[in-house]
């Protein structure tokens, strides 16, 4: 046990996922992204949602300083789109940034960080930065600003869904480097740049993208039952079944499978869904104690797929959607402040050897 | 207890620090710092030192490609070095970082952050860098890298050993930030740059300058007693006295005191050994059951101080010794990688608060 949060209960054995008291099973259906990031940094829910002044500061927080834009535009193009995030979000930094982080900080990440990963895949496509349009709320505005395309109400509500499930998850593995970099009392952006770099981990984020490319292998529903048993067979791993942390059904699973429902291609949901049977049932034969569900990757891909987002942006969105809980766990570390320092069992030679060089 | 390390022991209660079998007494006055990155990135001491090979190819290593040089002169100036030095680092990144990470990821890292940290300051004082001196070894490169001149061969020794001596210290909180990022299967530049950000933080590195400051308050040994006490009386808190992790002496205090005593500015030790003697003093007074020590920085900021370097440099030096110790950690971490998330209790309201707006 490493300590207390306040933040997330992720009550794996029972499926939960419980933001300061809201189920995500109620926030889904009804709260926007604003009020999640209401939720998270203010510690509370908004009297209402959408949460008018907080959904103002964001929109004046998201565009780039001309000194910012340049900065940005300084990050060499061609990388893979969370590592240039990683350098994009570290020249946003500076000493407005200074220890201890604010909530202004928070709002000023959760704002920046789409605009900044917008410009870079704008720019790498050969394409110029679109306007801002401030009637668009922020997943409607990611999904504009990275596609020049006002998305319809049911995308843009889709995604607004997944930045919603994917705002925290407890004490995850990038949110853990973040608060450990807090403890020793440095800065919000370094905490970000730290948990960018864990969430790049195909391990942590790092690989929805893959469940995109096992689709496509499977092709058609009717192939699914012989794609699962030969991969098996080649002992591959099937992408977006099992996860750490749940002993049971993620409930952004199965969350999400119903947004897929509601705007995936009927083609592709059938394969997605033919998958998961023919995964399912040949995880449980291979080892029937095993309790092994589809982690969030899985229905999370097809959704993403289904509002127009290509697979290298899959690991970049869930960024996007977690810089919210990055903030939150930010503030709530600096606010009762103790380093982290784990102990841990040397198992080396010696001690008493003797170095190969002389005194000098 | 996180796990086991074979690199490191830390022996707080009796203050014994070992890297690899190696006490720090023994390595301080034998090892270079290439002998010191052979034993922890290959896991053995070298048969004799200096290691001709590994030096030689550290040394190949240490120059920037062009488009590396570009990349880093698009870093702004003005910033502090370490805030810098984490987007350096993280511009240095790219396909070749793919995880796992190797040795000569390694000694790439350990040989281009002094280059890249270098070349900042050499552009942040309007001053061109200086081509390279092969015949020079790591840590008298870095500090005619910095200043354009070849430093005496005891300024260069002084500061080897101190690279020598802050090139690993188990799992810090810098350590511990870089294998949680490594433990998502994510690369040792994303690793190392979490690493840079949590260094940065007081409480870990970036703190040794107060030292200075202090000593430059202090003024004259006749002062410290009234200065220590005036301090103290103000809650204010003596930089340089006490570790998380020793119980007793460090053993890097005794020796940088030894390093102090050869190469230090009499009057200057003067002023330190008084500030040493009163605060010690004052503290025990204060707590006679408590076991209050120097930690590395104390004399760690005199020994950086005689050899020139300014105080902006100090935790940035650190960090150039550290990325040998970072290497290693992420060999280790991914020679037998296990996602690292803690278990963390839930204090937070609910669950199964209602949310305030409607299904949309």
């Amino acid at each position: 046990m490493l300590g207390d949060s306040a933040i997330t209960l992720v009550a794996g054995e029972t499926g939960g996922l419980v933001y300061r008291g809201y189920d995500i099973n109620e926030l889904v259906p009804r709260a926007t992204y604003e009020g999640i990031v209401a939720l998270l940094l203010d510690g509370a829910a908004p009297s209402r949602d959408p949460p008018e002044r907080l959904a103002d500061e964001l929109r004046r927080r998201r565009a780039l300083t001309p000194s910012e834009a340049s900065l940005a535009d300084a990050v060499p193009l061609g990388l893979p789109p969370l590592e240039a995030m990683r350098s994009l979000v570290s020249l946003l930094g500076g000493p407005a940034w200074a220890y201890p982080p604010t909530r202004d900080q928070g709002l000023e990440l959760v704002a920046k960080t789409p605009t900044l990963l917008a410009r870079y895949v704008r720019r790498s496509m050969g394409r110029s930065v679109v306007p801002d349009r401030p009637e668009l709320g922020h997943a409607a505005h990611y999904l504009y600003h990275l596609t020049g395309e006002v998305p319809t109400a049911s995308h843009a509500r889709a995604l607004e869904q997944y930045l919603v499930m994917l705002a925290d998850h407890g004490m995850n593995a990038s949110t853990f480097a973040l608060r450990i970099v807090l403890s020793t009392q440095s800065d919000l952006i370094s905490g970000a740049v730290a948990a960018i770099g864990a969430l790049k981990g195909p391990a942590h984020g790092g690989a929805p993208s893959r469940v995109s490319d096992m689709l496509d292998g499977v092709g058609r529903p009717e192939n699914a039952e012989a794609w699962v048993a030969s991969a098996l067979a080649r002992k591959e791993r099937l992408y977006g079944f099992g996860h750490r942390a749940y002993k049971t059904e993620d409930p952004r699973a199965v969350l999400l499978k119903q947004i897929a429902h509601r705007i995936a291609d009927p083609d592709r949901l059938a394969v997605a869904e033919a998958v998961e049977r023919a995964g399912v049932a040949a995880l449980r034969k291979k080892n029937p104690e095993g309790r092994l569900f589809l982690n969030v990757e899985f229905y999370g891909a097809v959704v993403l797929e289904a509002v127009g987002l290509p697979r290298e942006l899959f690991t970049p969105t869930f960024a996007v959607a977690r810089t919210a809980g990055w903030g939150a766990h930010a503030l709530e570390q600096a606010a009762d402040n103790r380093l982290i320092r784990p102990d841990v069992r040397y198992t080396g030679p010696g001690p008493g050897l003797s170095w190969p060089g002389p005194v000098r």
